[in-house]
């Protein structure tokens, strides 16, 4: 599958794996196998001071690891289960309107130790950053170690 | 205003002030002035796994302890912005439905600093546990830091 193929069976996984993400307004804006950025709007998710509420920026970045994750292990054509284990976030601006979420995978030297950990284990942990910019600067900061455990082992 | 009052005009707030709370079906379930209990249907929050959504957990024990210094300005008669500044979440177990998020106002010594500082500098910040139990087990343990600005002040 071609990265746009792909965006757009991330987004139809969301909507109907997780249908919060349909209310939430989420959207897959963009994946080019290495960066994904995830987008939703700010009337659904508007707190009591007409910004962002912190629970579904806190929603979109975890679905950026999440779908990052996801994306690579069906590129891999390893099926498997991708569960948040812990995660840390840092709120430092308020977040109006038009919100993106950015992740980036790790180097090659840790993307290929992971699937070397997945394939000989059937299980393997994954740590990633995601961040939400306001402009130019970071609005607000995640960090997700997620657990992955493979179907076929 | 006694406590069942306050639990009503905290669910409406929610409601009216953060939509996506309606959509999720985030419910007031008890409050006694120092302990608040909210609670949501696992099927709008549903993952891909069956479980409750880690983005839907954690919004649900953030606005745990949003709501409990909501609640407790009101009563003081404070007015002011409650915001999320940092906070880590840790997932030990998976969440079925009929799920809870418990969260605790501090201490007395605590608490009495925590409105000093309020009251002399018009802003404080106030941290806060919350948990998400499966019967007589934490599934999910959560550290909010949330910073408060007084309106008046």
């Amino acid at each position: 599958m071609d990265s746009e193929t792909l965006r757009r069976y991330l987004e139809k996984t969301f909507r109907t794996k997780i249908p919060i993400t349909l209310a939430m307004g989420i959207r897959v804006l963009h994946y080019d196998g290495t960066n994904l950025v995830l987008g939703a709007p700010l009337g659904p998710n508007v707190n009591d001071k007409g910004t962002a509420f912190g629970g579904s920026l806190f929603s979109l970045l975890v679905l950026a690891g999440w779908g990052l994750i996801h994306l690579k292990l069906k590129e891999e054509e390893i099926p498997g289960d991708i569960m948040i284990h812990e995660s840390s976030i840092s709120y430092a601006l308020p977040v109006p309107d038009h919100w993106e979420a950015h992740c980036q995978f790790p180097e090659a030297p840790g993307y290929a130790h992971f699937l070397e950990q997945l394939r000989a284990k059937g299980r393997a942990r994954l740590a990633l950053e995601a961040q939400i910019m306001v402009g130019s600067q970071v609005a607000v900061s995640f960090r997700g170690s997620y657990a992955i455990v493979g179907k076929q082992f």
